[in-house]
């Protein structure tokens, strides 16, 4: 059902790559899990890490810094891929569209619809098949993600209140209705209709009523998307409209790459396990 | 002389790419430089990481895990490419010869003699344009490198007596005459005539005379290469013999891969800058 790709010591942990056949893709998909050293039969926090346009799991597995943090912490951190791939599977020529840029939805429109369920996939099949898998615990977890993965985390925490006890993101895309990655992800996924697009975009979801508990956003200033396509300040008014607390830290001088993303996981990590391990003692976890 | 591929903010500091137009080599060179935050006008101690097999500057550079800490300490770390590269550049269809291979000697065989001159390369040519170009207090070097360039580490230290106050390396090949990616590579580069393969050879300086003031070595045991190609305990034996003191780690579980140099990174940081730092205050960097 799942395939061990790699399993390597890292950090006292192991740091694995797995593959899986996805009913919700119709294709095989790799993801990444490190699980930290722990006590045999407890159950960890998880972290769900999405990744941006052009990223499989490996580029934050290679260049994201967490395990050691994560291995301090408790923490189990899972990043799934950006799309479906293969050669059956539709595509198109530009790096923001197709392959490796699934935007986290479930696809209605030709020839995306057979495969490009990214929300189905990140939403549900994936953690089921995480849950029975690895030492997670269900009731403690956060997701963050970068960039059109920020996207995703934002969205997906806004449309399960109650699932993720901290959500946090790196440069998200925040309101893809209104920039061009978004409008020609969700006009090519989802249709040309733009009510169709508000369950997808982390501004008209908290215009529309979707809480969370807080936010941790960092964005850098020398970012080469931040005006066109990143827009941090549409999701701080919406946040500040409906009352949600937003954290958002212009970092100066940082792109857009994973030298940013690296520069602040750990502060990211230590936010989110604030929320997932607050009342229990640091490192503990509970029994399965 | 110096052209800049590109430079990035991370951890407050900046890690830059470079290339110029190697004199040793007779090619392009690439090599990346992290640089952390300090006081303008400060000279900082500086770090070189020489890497292994099939690895140019961009994989410790991605994957190593060291700018947080580089940061916190205040070094400089410099990682060169392992090989001169280009269509004019001889070649061999193996992994672990010719271009990403180099072994840092200078190759005194065809086809190699021309471009493979790796040795005057990282000993001379790289650390002058270094110190040209950067904020680095040559006074406090230190080297390091993971397998092939863990034996780069070891020579270059031995041979350069007094220059590089703390040498450490990840996993090295100790003896490459004793060893099959040793007796190709000095036999190719260097000829038959096993008398000069000594010289680069670390078990073999030791045993003619060279000496380094201590020594790090981390080796996984689950490292594929272990017995056949790295033999630690080679070292070991040269050591005590010669009254070297070698700190040998042998860390349970780790492969060969950076999840193992990336995961005892900070350990050899920090035991480089208790070298170089001894008898200044935390961080203090001299003036320029």
């Amino acid at each position: 059902m799942m395939e061990v790709v790699s399993e390597a010591r890292a950090h006292g942990g192991t740091q694995g790559v797995y593959c899986h056949r996805s009913v919700a893709t119709g294709t095989d998909m790799t993801f990444s899990v490190f699980v930290p050293p722990h006590r045999e039969g407890m159950r960890l926090p998880v972290i769900w890490y999405l990744s941006g346009l052009t990223c499989t799991h490996a580029n934050v597995t290679d260049k994201g810094e967490y395990r050691r943090v994560c291995a301090e912490l408790g923490l189990i951190f899972v990043a799934p891929d950006t799309s479906p791939r293969g050669e059956n599977v539709a595509d198109d020529d530009a790096w923001d569209f197709g392959q490796g840029a699934g935007f986290y939805v479930d696809a209605t429109q030709a020839p995306w619809a057979p495969h490009f369920s990214m929300w189905s996939y990140v939403a549900d099949e994936l953690p089921a098949l995480v849950a029975a898998n690895f030492p997670v615990d269900m009731d403690a977890q956060g997701i963050t993600g970068h960039s059109m993965g920020g996207h995703g985390a934002l969205t997906l925490s806004l449309r399960h209140p109650g699932r993720f006890r901290s959500t946090s993101a790196f440069a998200p895309i925040v309101a893809p209705s209104q920039v061009p990655w978004g409008e020609k992800a969700l006009g090519g996924y989802l249709g040309a209709d733009r009510a169709a697009w508000r369950g997808h975009d982390s501004v008209s979801l908290i215009e529309d009523g979707a809480r969370v508990p807080g936010l941790l956003v960092d964005q850098g200033d020398a970012d080469s998307f931040l005006d066109r396509e990143l827009r941090p300040h549409l999701l701080a008014a919406a946040c500040r409209a409906a009352g949600i607390p937003l954290e958002l830290r212009m970092q100066p001088g940082y792109d857009h790459s994973y030298l940013f993303v690296s520069s602040f996981m750990e502060d990211h990590l230590r936010w989110h396990a604030a929320r997932l391990l607050a009342g229990r003692s640091t490192g503990e976890a509970v029994a399965a």
